[in-house]
């Protein structure tokens, strides 16, 4: 029998998928699960979006242009613009979600063995894309302590070495909601301007941002318009997850043409779901501050009900809908699997994703779990109570 | 400045993107462009599975499973059944595409510098899906006075070292129209078995065959259950290019996994097209006739109306919509840009795909291009009379 590659042996599973047999036992023991643990959002896509897949009268579904069409990257240039990130349609390639953006980034600029800093707790998903374009993700790591705000200067500096391509971060982030301050960004644009490195940031959950604070893009700092490469989607803005739409942006015209070969060797992103991303640019302000709104009270029920709780210590999100908790536990893995196979409250329990598939440096985040807060706030009240009389009677 | 990946420098150009300005130019200057170049089909897409968008009750486009739902690949494998191809959805990975399968095919069994053997031509894209996920292809030669048959099983054992991971084949093939017999098919087994390899089948085009044949597909070859992967797509068979849904099949557990890991890091296929393309399956056998007779009438049109031209050499296709033609000229390259910015038949020329672009051996199928039969026959009568007068005048 031929053998698997040992690329394909490394690919990580999610952190999330192991503990889907175990939540399948849940179902079949009868028990509610709460999903504290996923980030597909339970808010309406905008009806504009998905009309405009139902009045459509193409009679060939045909490829479009591989970097999307020229229509589509004009509005899509007209909204940064309304976000004060000055762009034409020759720096954007329309992508099949964030996810196929960054393997374009990650393979315009990185080779085998190459190196790519990351501040840790990280989006799972990177260690995939690293391990299959054959990458070596360098961890810096943030604290929950400080609210996991970007680790000192001199953190990334000892990490650089003559492979280090591109430094990632996720603003605001996933899994740690820290939203990145302009001051922050301008230290990270000085590191990658005095070391000649790539700066990516995955600004998919750019527009999630609360209590009053702004986003500070790195599209905005004109000092590094050819170190900077911006990541975005429409997954996440207007709970489209499944249209597979997302978009590499990027003033450096070689990065450009070189993921545009990516782009074109994979033909073509999805036609229908352009369509209904194209429409979903009009959706009306009142969505999102409604969107916005909802987040926000559920992000403060979450943390409040948290904060009663003995021992748990949780960093309190300025952005995106997830938080890293703290627990008083060794094992999250063990109590995540445990909470589904043998706790319940009344017939519920909780579905967690454990912290340490976020971490790439082994033994870090054991003791942590990550929570989405997409589920309504009574549901969310009742699951973190749930959490509470685990952390009661759990031993390990 | 930061500087791109070796990777990227190398990623190639697709062979018809480098005559795109020249086309333009073309338009410009007022000319009509006969369209031999593409390999996207005239023909309407099944109703059935243009409606099946409009009508859907969804209130969230939702992520579905990486995989691919349930539903969906329950009815690939019964669409499978009748093809005398015998599954399970467990052998069966739902992509964004062919051309993700065969990414997810590559990373699942080839490591940096790895090899894999193709009979050239090939598909050209093949190079960028080799470029980027580090592997060699290490070709083998099939010819045109040979119809483009397997090349002997000697040829391909010449060429197998250490680092040979998989042969891959296309069946029918793009570009030569070759459609592979079961002895070939069978030839084929017998060295992947000897030699454990895989053998990757690319059929995306497994149901225009010709005259009569059947295709015969590596999937039924019981012997070789362990090493067999294969490629399909809906772009073709439904002319549904734009939905991006294709897909990864073997029995190969292991293999089957590994992709899996590879669809989780990006989630999901597109949600909307996945609701097209299973409808689809739905599409009456009478379309399926009216498109094969229609294709089979342009073929015979264009092989015929080519056969007429002194010095000119074309091997029959048996299969899919394309066909390689031998022309009296030594650069196919200038001769493809020549036609487009100097020469026309009354204000009309023709664009077509130089064959270099499908050759990967230096120097190769430099008097050849690829011609796909996708316009109507009269259009494909005028397009062929240019080609003759272009050759009575063009010097190289
Ligand atoms: C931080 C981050 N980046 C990228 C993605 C990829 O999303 P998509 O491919 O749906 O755009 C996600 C999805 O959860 C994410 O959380
Ligand atoms: C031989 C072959 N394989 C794969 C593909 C990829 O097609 P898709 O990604 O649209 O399924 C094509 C498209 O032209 C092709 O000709």
């Amino acid at each position: 029998m031929p053998s698997i590659s040992k690329k394909g042996q490394h690919m990580p599973q999610s952190p999330i998928r192991k503990l889907v047999p175990y939540a399948e036992a849940a179902y079949k023991q009868g028990k509610t699960v709460y999903h504290l643990n996923i980030g597909q959002p339970d808010i309406k896509t905008p009806e504009i979006a998905l009309d405009a897949v139902k009045v459509h009268s193409l009679e060939i579904l045909a490829y479009t242009r591989s970097e999307g069409s020229d229509e589509y990257r004009n509005k899509i240039a007209a909204y940064y613009g309304q976000h004060d990130i000055h762009l034409t349609k020759e720096n954007i390639i329309v992508t099949t979600g964030g996810s196929e953006a960054l393997l374009f980034a990650f393979g315009s600029i990185m080779d085998t063995d190459d190196e790519i800093i990351i501040p840790e707790p990280f989006y799972a998903n990177y260690n995939g894309f690293s391990t299959a374009s054959g990458v070596n993700i360098i961890p810096v790591i943030s604290k929950i302590e400080d609210n996991f705000a970007l680790p000192p200067i001199e953190e990334f500096e000892k990490l650089i070495t003559p492979k280090t391509k591109a430094i990632l971060i996720c603003n605001p982030g996933n899994p740690t909601g820290y939203l990145y301050s302009k001051e922050e960004i301008k230290k990270l644009a000085a590191i990658v301007k005095k070391h000649d490195l790539f700066l990516i940031s995955d600004e998919v959950y750019r527009e999630f941002v609360y209590d009053g604070a702004t986003h500070y893009s790195i599209m905005q700092e004109e000092s590094i318009a050819e170190n900077a490469i911006m990541i975005d989607s429409v997954s996440k803005r207007y709970s489209m997850c499944g249209a597979r739409i997302g978009c590499l942006v990027s003033k450096n015209k070689e990065v450009i043409a070189t993921a545009l070969k990516f782009a074109q060797a994979r033909l073509s992103p999805p036609t229908l779901a352009q369509i209904a991303s194209e429409a979903a640019l009009q959706t009306p302000q009142s969505y999102f501050d409604d969107v916005i709104e909802e987040y926000v009270a559920r992000r403060n029920t979450l943390i409040s009900e948290l904060e009663k709780i003995e021992g748990v210590k949780v960093a309190k999100p300025k952005g995106a809908f997830y938080c890293i908790v703290e627990l008083p536990i060794k094992n999250s893995d063990a109590f995540a699997q445990w909470l589904l196979e043998s706790f319940d409250v009344n017939g519920e329990t909780i579905m967690v994703a454990p912290a340490a598939g976020f971490y790439s440096t082994p033994g870090v985040g054991l003791n942590q779990i990550r929570i989405a807060y997409v589920l309504n706030q009574e549901s969310l009240k009742k699951a973190v109570h749930i959490l509470k009389e685990a952390l009661k009677v759990y031993k390990d």
